[in-house]
């Protein structure tokens, strides 16, 4: 661990005075994220954040006490909300959607930040992080295919008692097999194969 | 990194003597698989090897040029063989007992060093991990999975096409994304859940 070293010190009260808050906290942020893609959680240090927006170690520190909170404090700022529930009139149009979406997010810069360090922290160690990806991304995902679901429950398209939370949990859990077992390729991450051959058949009447 | 540190320079060529190589290495691989589980992959180093497994830091180089090779062949050495194809007669009941074993297999000391390992690296920076870890432990479930889902085919309990690539990754996925998510809470791993509410579903005439 190099948090403690000292390897660019940068200017300490300069650039953060030539940058309103707001600017230099998003500039702060988008480095953060970078950083996280490029070189994952465990290479990323507050000096290095620092340099890449051009501001000083000092004006970190000033903000956020360590590379945990910092790295938290980025992820809460840039994950959006979760999307509208789709509404295309069939339950497998709905579920597509959702899936296509769902593959999209995990493909996004931000998407490949928060699996860099999801692939890299394991639960004990990433407590925070892991509360910070279940609220903001695994639950609404998974509240967003539970509603796809009622509705289809709704027009006689999904056997009534076969939405559980396990059933909802099995599109982001063979999303992320897929993605840490084939490396993320895309190509394994069909969302009519997942569609077709699993959520379907799990839920038919 | 502490690698090239020396903190615990330990006898060089002392122990080594005392003990025959298996014995020795056998000595160093449970030393390893320890402290996986204790610290995990990235603070594991060989000094706290050598110490654990009271032998010197050159008697480690001289049969492993890295901790990669290192934690590399301590799983190769330790990953048991695939178990049988359970025979229950139903096919619920052989799904039930693959799906137990597999937790069985997971949360062992063993199973636990695994984790600890994919959950830290993402396949750009772990590739030979999850290749061993695809050889020894993934493709032989999906096999034993697969097995039992063909038996049931042939007596008619399953849906001729339903078993694809796709539905025998359904089980490990489930397991390590709980896992991810719930901590390892095995009680959030119910097997029985896990082939009644999706397994049988999806293959279900």
């Amino acid at each position: 661990m190099t948090a403690e070293t000292d390897a660019v010190p940068g200017p300490v009260a300069g650039p953060p005075l030539r940058r309103r808050g707001e600017a230099l906290e998003s500039a702060i942020h988008e480095a953060v994220l970078r950083q996280l893609t490029t070189d994952g959680y465990a290479r990323l240090t507050m000096e290095g954040v620092a340099a890449a927006a051009q501001t000083g170690k000092a004006a970190l520190y000033r903000r956020w006490t360590s590379k945990e909170e910092l790295v938290m404090d980025a992820l809460r700022a840039s994950l959006p909300p979760a999307g509208p529930v789709p509404d295309t009139g069939s339950l497998r149009g709905d579920l597509l959607a959702v899936v296509a979406g769902l593959r999209a997010a995990m493909f996004s810069d931000l998407g490949a930040a928060v699996r860099a360090i999801m692939s890299e922290l394991d639960h004990r160690r990433a407590h925070a992080f892991v509360a910070i990806v279940l609220e903001r991304v695994v639950e609404p995902t998974t509240a967003l295919i539970a509603e796809v679901l009622d509705r289809g429950t709704a027009r006689g398209e999904v056997r009534p008692g076969a939405v559980t939370p396990l059933v909802t949990d099995v599109v982001p859990a063979l999303m992320l097999y897929r993605i840490k077992m084939c490396g993320g390729d895309v190509v394994q991450l069909d969302p009519a194969e997942i569609v077709d051959e699993v959520l379907l058949p799990i839920v038919r009447p």
